[in-house]
């Protein structure tokens, strides 16, 4: 059974800023967020972890292995070299979804996203080291069957990435309300998913699902770990050979 | 009329390059993507144009106001400071969409998103200076109205992210389907859509289809200029009108 | 004869806030430290100008070829991004170190550098774009003869790093005195220096100087142009022809 | 008595690199070089360790608490990122200099810095986890006195840069002939110094023959601790005491 850490970044009062005394360049903005959001790659992702951007504004991170105190270094360290900060609130169980739910109430409750007086909130609990297990963490890597003879290579940028992003999104609505799972878009033609222990037939019927609903075909590679970059390095040989075999699911 | 110049940018390779020799950590490649995206923000944007994510290995920017040395210099710079290189191919045209299929075919032309061989392609030309206008580029800049209170406090993180993804996915297909423009999100619940010079009607149609296919209510604000930053920032003061006046559509 | 536009960066209120409420994580500040000037680097490097790191809260740049409005928008992208700003003066003239010591006075006018009320001073005109010429910068490229060799594989790494401290600060003082000169490490042997019009013989003297007072053995490439870049591009061309010719002063 | 662990941290082949096939850009190697430092300074500073930037191309870094598989990890996210990769060489014992001595050595042994075939060296054994104690690494903690008032708010930028590194280049020769120790300037007026067990009268010393030699006045705090940031925290909270009560050498 899993049991995924998951946190929730949410930038304090980062949309009053934005306009505040009057709507900032976008390029700095645009700078702003993503160098954000590559820093707190590092910093959560060399300790094990993954964050994904999300809303950029808000992000989602699976932080199995980083206790409180390396999460008040997240806070610390953004902090010390960005004009805003950031809250953050953790909560581990089962299922990601019901996880990420928890830790999003616990959050709300403490003030709103544009409370200017609420700041750098940490709430939440992290697993007990003892408690861990190596599988803690499933990791699903899926991306799109031929992506660049299909798509790249032969439609226009933007309907290759209509495409894409109509994958996406079937394949993050499916995994979230039939499997309490989390998708995120990762670049390219690639969605990586935060989820509870699912077994082979489930991966083939959310493939199934994307297919029949947007026509586009998907593979996938799952790993399972005792944090996300242990699973996700395993979700990604498998996707490896999923290629390489031209099979749909592979597990390792 | 708009005479938006539009430039794909495309990793060389990027694909293959990921998993070889085999596949490379997962925070890496996050990381160099949002900060080659971060650096190409800062490139172009500070010569007056914008430049969006899309999929990170092929990404869209608007670049009236750059020439062909400022194409090269984009260039020299990521191939002096990454491990990847860029290919870069630019046109102009009334309709954003139909400049970008252009300058896509063109790419495609010159080689593969996965050929090894394909390099540094720097291809098409821009606009000149003398037939450059103040009317070359709309940009529309969309929020949803009331996301925080309506998502953001109220949903679970996840939730608040399927619905302004699904508002996403709904306008940029209208947006292009409909009206031949570029749109993308840019971070917590905006996004910007490069758009040929549409009229007020256009922007409540597209407004009424979301609502009625997703039931997101979304605003605009929509600004014109010679070039992405100018066009924009006088969107983003229409928009902050919009918020103001409680209007759901506003030009500057 | 040169007429180098010099501009004083100088952090506001720096020290100040590097140890309130508490000292602040050492390698958040050299992060930020580093960071800010990477980012200044591309700002005015992309405009032609080269920016020196100096001292980090204090930093010197050759701006020929940004007006008053490149320098707001220096001052705007430091304050969108990072949690300090910055004040600038900037001031041109046939030498560069009597150009920096007016810029310095001016913004030392303006307030101390630990003023808590002193923000984003702007301060001094630049070179209008009619006056500038060919000949406007004068940028010397100096490199230690064989220091792979010599230092770097056979010193400690810590011997080298004192020897090439030792030849930089010798050779600092020197073209200051001697040829109000603004010379500046830039990494591994490389020094770059700023200077008015010098002839060959100069150069040589520098040199001689160097090598008597720490026995090191410096070469140089000289190069003039109407901006940092240019000028610059031509040195280090020079300084590639006297490694292959063995020679020790070069001009292009 | 203190087991500083050192770590030698050398760019691949970088000199060649520089200026094939021809000169690159300055600006983009400056931009490279502090941005890898930036990297490098989250990577190792968020585990407890300290790098200063040095050459740039020749780092020296305190890692205790660092094992063989961090520093693997640094290799492979440099080669993720960079253009460019690192070899590392670690060595500890009771005196930094000696350290750091051994482990240049050891690197030299494998190869040039310009040897083209030697890639990503990892030489060395880290201090064992049992063997680790408080009292591991000392750091102490320059800066000048009135710098502000004396320098930065009286003399020209440059003159005041020039005084900076005098104190600096001073300091850093006796530290390393009379006491075993590495200095780095950090920016603004500080120094930051690896030291082995030093006593208060030696830091006395140290700060007497600065002043002498070139009529700078320093004040240093000092700490001791398992790592460099917990010893180097200790030296800030000291350094402040010292400007509090107007001393001239404190020990936390």
């Amino acid at each position: 059974m899993t049991n995924t850490q998951v946190t929730l970044v949410q930038i304090d009062n980062y949309g009053p800023w934005t306009v505040t005394p009057e709507p900032r360049r976008e390029v700095d903005l645009q700078t702003l967020q993503s160098r954000l959001y590559a820093d707190l790659s590092q910093l959560i992702g060399n300790r094990g972890g993954y964050v994904f951007f999300t809303r950029f504004d808000n992000m989602i991170a699976v932080t199995n292995g980083l206790d409180t105190a390396d999460h008040e270094l997240l806070q610390e360290s953004i902090r010390n070299r960005y004009p805003v900060s950031i809250s953050l609130s953790l909560e581990s169980g089962p299922t990601p979804a019901a996880a990420l739910a928890t830790a999003t109430e616990r959050l709300q409750n403490a003030g709103s996203a544009q409370d200017g007086d609420r700041r750098e909130i940490l709430t939440g609990s992290p697993v007990e080291a003892g408690g861990r297990t190596g599988e803690d963490v499933q990791i699903a890597h899926f991306d799109v069957i031929d992506a660049t003879d299909e798509y790249t290579d032969r439609l226009s940028a933007y309907e290759s990435f209509i495409a894409i992003e109509r994958a996406y999104a079937s394949l993050m609505s499916y995994m979230h309300e039939a499997n309490d799972s989390l998708s995120f878009f990762v670049g390219g033609d690639n969605v990586i998913a935060v989820c509870p222990d699912l077994k082979r037939e489930t991966y083939h019927s959310a493939i199934d699902w994307v297919s029949e609903e947007v026509a586009v075909d998907l593979r996938v590679g799952v790993g399972t770990g005792r944090d996300a970059h242990t699973a996700g390095m395993s979700a990604k040989h498998a996707l490896e050979r999923a290629r390489e075999s031209a099979t749909v699911v592979e597990f390792l």
